[in-house]
């Protein structure tokens, strides 16, 4: 291949697919993650009409909430095998990025507001489709959080969030699953374009987490070829990018861009055609009843048991039912934008209701899913439905959000479920107190003003979500999902609530690292629901947690036992905290997970492994992990604020080293004290008079030389101290990182 | 002056004087600004020790709460008049940085939270002085909002809060009262040292605001004095400097630094000793008797009556009292620190009290100021408390913190009074319905846990601060004092809870626009007592509030009416919103405010003018104020959550013209439908077939559509269109800035 055959390799043949160039074969690419979104010849140019027929799996809002990496596996798996049989070669996912804020219209294609949970989920998904011989993407790398000016906004985030919040998902995946693709985001990071970002692609990502794999544009990301190829870009995508292609040559020929800036690119692409193509199995027949049943199981897994008072649920086979909503015949079951799947089939909750019910099952449409008018009409829904719950036993209310609400592109203005449904939700539990509450949403919705006894999550359940939800209600399903996100009491309590999604081109993560629950909860502030929360038809105990400190951080161990009356699952949550930490820190942080499924009255110990690397902060001034040497405190619990076992360990840690410099305080230099009597003697010989002042005794003059940098005294000094003295009196010992505050 | 001695010039003589070099005269610098803090020749080298007497008038946290522009006038005349007395030349004053979080250690030296009330005020305060013929210091330039790492810590700022928030006060102070110098502050600014920031020093203090004083070092906040000087500042401090005057001349000798820069700064240095020297008065004799009824004066205007439950005070005149707290006897009436003054005399709020009582008066100490341990000594204390409480018709219980607790040097670590002191109140209430409580503080406390059914705010409150209590206890003096800070209900509540005092040297400005009043307005948060909040003895009515556009902005009138017993004074607050901003804004920003004098039921017209510079909002795109077209809505109150009357008007504005590039969305080149039409024109020429899938009708896609930037078309059309011709297509015509929020 020449350079500029290799320059063309670099960007796609179509909206979805590679060049075939020389003996390269050409891949397809299609949107995921949730099922395989196969376009035909007809696909506009967006790339948003529809496709061919796939299992609709639970959307990630949905699958994060089974806390099961096992499961999300093999719903990737079944989707490499559909992608074999529809003749695509990768598929565009799994999207980690965090939830940074409840309006994000994409969140529903995204795990978590926590990285440990997402990083997790994330490579579960990698690996189960990757070892059906399918490729993933992971996306959109990096600090992709919101839709609003998704291409020109700049994420404004300093380092140690980028480290500890938005980057560590990506680096679980990307170093534990080894995608075969990484895909950039749209957006700016601190000024930088993604596509363009030689530190985010080539310093990060290839040198600090040894990744070999193709980096490939999110379609239209790339702004200009060359700078993106420069810092590390592989593949643009949509092509072709004729243009694009010559300038790369130009560029090589100019000196402007290293012709193994393009050769590299090229031989990934190479690579990458030459796997998929080895791994191909276009013979492979796929079994869409059994795919239809998984989406049912992973469905069944996502639903979350918010609230359940007076065990009103499960639903006594023989009552008799309202099921009102029109989101119980008409479900809400995926998001919109790019990961719209074409269902194979849609199970409808008010048929498998009907199906299992022993009793009457009355429908009423309740509200309209096209308006949120409040007139004569939704007068009259809301008033038979009323009628129907109060002559029930029991009333079932579906509600929730429509498409048109959120999607990919925009984001939501509020959290509000529309005013028809939260009226409606009232004037049902006044009539009949026996009344339940089915959610569909793709992001967080608030629900202090739903005041039904019984609230269950269904998120974005995919095809199966229907089936689950029917079984759950009647409890031949115990639910066991737990919330991936918060659930506020009011929008305005969002951490990032007066910075988002940002204006003139610019969004301020003023928040830091405090995203989610690390927020809430650094503020003792209430919420809905916490992070983590999910109930059961039955309950649990914990007890006997024990901490063993290893070489690679602590393992934790604690027995749990079902001690309801019904069998059930639990996913036990090992919180983690540094309360003497050496800087800021959330008071406790997700660092493991592991889940136990028991009969009635069984119970089982539990282990999880916090490793050094979800224990260790990211240590600005040295440019590293650091894991301090000190007490940490792991809360284990059903919920972040549910904790029923804590106990405390301490590590040796190894500190960080910060050399003593001219911009290191008195303070600082007192931690090696033969550094300060050096630093005292050479004053005391500058100025035998200056220490008369500090020695009068004031705690603020103490307070105010313990802050002053070693170099500044000279300005006190009129010139008789240079700063070579100084430095040669700290002496190039080295102190540990002192505490910020006083 | 040869090049040497003009260097020398730019660098102090000693700690408190500069140079006399040829015939320019030296003058002194003094610490300020609530009274005269001349140290004589035994200063030590920080500056902190023992000075010689001078009237200690109220700091400026107590000043601030009068809202009284013509009293803070008057104090600084009369500070001036003791300078000259002194013999000095420059007041280091007014410190009018804003209060970025309750914590920080040198709040009580500020004014406000809002940067229009400590703009009016610093104002005044350089005016009164300057009038005198001493000169002004404003300081702290710029971003000066914490103790904690001050010398090393940058202030990461964006633009516009830094253009909104943080230097509209010295913008006021330097263009409307022209002080003779302006002080650096120590902190960076987003990386740079103010003293090296030759953006602020230079292009923004000379060039924007046409300064032409002298900006001086904060003491000992020059680290390199070539960049400084080179950055536009003219004087270091303290000196001598003789390195730094060496390192001038040879920069200027090697290129490295204009030689201009040298003699600019030594000709500023020699105008202002010129200055001095011409308005110099060392015959004035001082009146420190008057003066010292002044500090009474300013004292009793700025007590804030935060709460008096079923009119608990004024005291009636024959009542017995329980004196209760230490700081009843050993008052703490300023802060520590280089502001700290000798006070020439001190009124004890204890003999004050006792002097006018006609009833009884008991003294008990109540707890201990150096120490808050809870042992049977503070158990004691508080017994014999609660006995000459419940013994008394009434009790009066004098709390607060300890100078020790708050100084410049440091940040406090929470907002608390001592828990031993809130024990007492809780024990006295309990015992004694009729108590009140008087709180002395420099920085915001907690008061959520203070049960008292009377809560007077005397901050610290000067020498006089003794008399201005009990007169104010006993009704002889009415009060009319306003919050110039918020009291939150909780210390997490705070904007910059999370952010404060930064770490590694950086201090995130996460909250943005959104500090003090803003903040809880944005977030509809409820707050202990809000912005502005002040009661009196007597009750004011609003009526008829009109608004006139005027070409300076709007003019506000409004009724103020007296329809209590008693004669009072009323501040009322103008507030500005703009609801339909085309970016995000505060609820509601203090534009403007008046006083009225009433006796009872009296009324009167006031009149405030309400600037298009507090009316507009920087717009980053375009570098400049922007006034924009629209509704405007001011609110007319009592406090920021008392509003009493409210109106709108509608301003022509005049928009922020933003060219159109290729980095303008779709959407926002639809403001301009002829510009829309070329570029769909140019697509529809290069490629025919793409307007089927943007025709699709999904609002999804349009949402995506909008969202793309025109420039971004090529990654989609495969190099068919350049960037040239899409330039071509936008043709240069002009937007109005898009609302960014969909």
């Amino acid at each position: 291949m020449d350079l500029a055959a290799r320059a063309a390799l670099g960007s796609g043949a179509d909206f979805w697919s590679t060049k075939s160039v020389g003996e390269v074969p050409a891949i397809t690419l299609t949107d995921g993650p949730h099922g395989v979104r196969r376009q035909r010849a007809a696909a506009d140019h967006l790339g948003i009409n529809d496709a061919e027929p796939a299992t609709c799996f639970p959307p990630a809002v949905a699958l994060a909430q089974s806390w099961d990496p096992a499961l999300v596996a093999r719903v990737a798996a079944a989707i490499g095998r559909e992608a074999h049989a529809l003749d695509v070669q990768v598929v565009l996912g799994p999207g980690i990025n965090i939830k940074r804020d409840p309006r994000g219209g994409r969140n529903f294609e995204y795990y978590s507001e926590d990285p440990h949970l997402s990083g997790v989920l994330g490579s579960a998904w990698v690996r189960g489709i990757q070892d059906q011989g399918i490729g993933a993407s992971v996306k959109h790398f990096a600090v992709n959080n919101q839709e609003t000016d998704r291409i020109r906004i700049s994420a404004e985030v300093d380092t140690r969030t980028l480290r500890e919040v938005y980057l560590p998902a990506f680096h679980r995946v990307i170093t534990e699953a080894r995608p075969w693709t990484v895909m950039t985001s749209y957006n700016r990071i601190n000024g930088v374009w993604a596509a363009e970002n030689s530190w985010l692609l080539t310093e990060l990502l290839r040198g600090e987490w040894g990744y070999e794999g193709v980096v490939v544009s999110d379609w239209g990301a790339v702004d200009d070829r060359v700078r993106s190829v420069a810092a590390g870009l592989d593949l643009v995508m949509p092509g072709p990018d004729t243009a694009g292609d010559a300038q790369l040559v130009t560029a090589v020929g100019d000196g402007a861009l290293p012709e193994a800036a393009v050769r590299r690119a090229a031989q990934r692409i190479e690579t990458l055609g030459r796997r998929a193509h080895s791994l191909a199995r276009p013979e492979l027949r796929v079994d869409l009843e059994a795919h239809h049943e998984l989406a049912r199981e992973a469905a069944r897994r996502s639903i979350v048991l918010l609230r359940n008072a007076d065990e009103l649920l499960p639903l006594a086979p023989t009552d008799s039912l309202a099921v009102i909503g029109e989101l119980a015949r008409s479900p809400r079951y995926q998001g919109g934008g790019s990961s719209h799947v074409t269902a194979t089939r849609v199970d409808v909750p008010l048929d498998e209701i009907a199906r299992r019910a022993g009793g009457a099952v009355r429908f009423e449409v309740g509200y309209r899913l096209d308006t949120d008018d409040d007139g004569a009409d939704a007068e009259a829904l809301r008033s038979a439905a009323v009628r129907a719950a109060a002559a029930a036993d029991t009333a079932v209310v579906f509600c929730g959000l429509a498409e048109e609400l959120e999607s990919e592109g925009f984001d939501r203005a509020d959290i509000d479920l529309p005013a028809t449904q939260l009226e409606l939700i009232a004037a049902v539990t006044e009539a009949q107190p026996r009344t339940a509450v089915v959610l569909s949403h793709g992001g967080v919705v608030r629900l202090a003003t739903v005041p039904a006894p019984a609230l269950l999550d269904a998120a974005l359940s995919g095809q199966g979500g229907g089936a689950a939800i029917a079984d759950v209600l009647f409890g031949t399903v115990n639910p066991s999902g737990k919330l991936a996100e918060t659930v506020p009491l009011r929008l305005q309590d969002v951490p990032s609530y007066l910075n988002f999604p940002g204006a003139a081109g610019q969004v301020r993560h003023g928040e830091g690292l405090y995203v989610g629950y690390r927020w809430y909860d650094a503020l003792e502030r209430d919420v809905q629901f916490p992070f983590g929360h999910g109930l059961s038809y039955t309950e649990f105990d914990y007890r006997d947690l024990r901490l063993t400190v290893t070489d690679d951080g602590i393992t934790a161990r604690v027995t749990v036992a079902n001690i309801g009356r019904r069998a059930g699952r639990e996913v036990a949550q090992f919180y983690v905290g540094v309360p003497d930490s050496a800087v800021p820190r959330p008071p406790r942080v997700l660092a493991g997970f592991a889940a136990a499924e028991l009969a009635a009255g069984e119970s089982t110990e539990l282990e999880v492994r916090l490793t050094r690397r979800d224990l260790a902060y990211w240590e600005v001034r040295v440019g590293d992990w650091v894991l301090e040497p000190g007490d940490y405190r792991v809360d284990v619990g059903a919920s972040s604020r549910d904790l029923r076992a804590g106990a405390t360990v301490t590590l040796t840690g190894e500190g960080a080293e910060i050399p003593l410099t001219l911009e290191s305080t008195l303070a600082e230099v007192a931690h090696n004290p033969a550094a300060l009597e050096r630093v005292l003697e050479l004053l005391a010989g500058a100025a035998p008079d200056w220490a008369g002042g500090a020695s009068a005794g004031q705690s603020n003059i103490a307070a105010m030389m313990g802050g002053l940098p070693v170099g500044r005294l000279r300005a006190f000094l009129g010139g008789r101290l240079t700063r070579a003295q100084l430095q040669e009196a700290l002496d190039g010992r080295l102190v540990k990182p002192p505490n910020p505050a006083p």
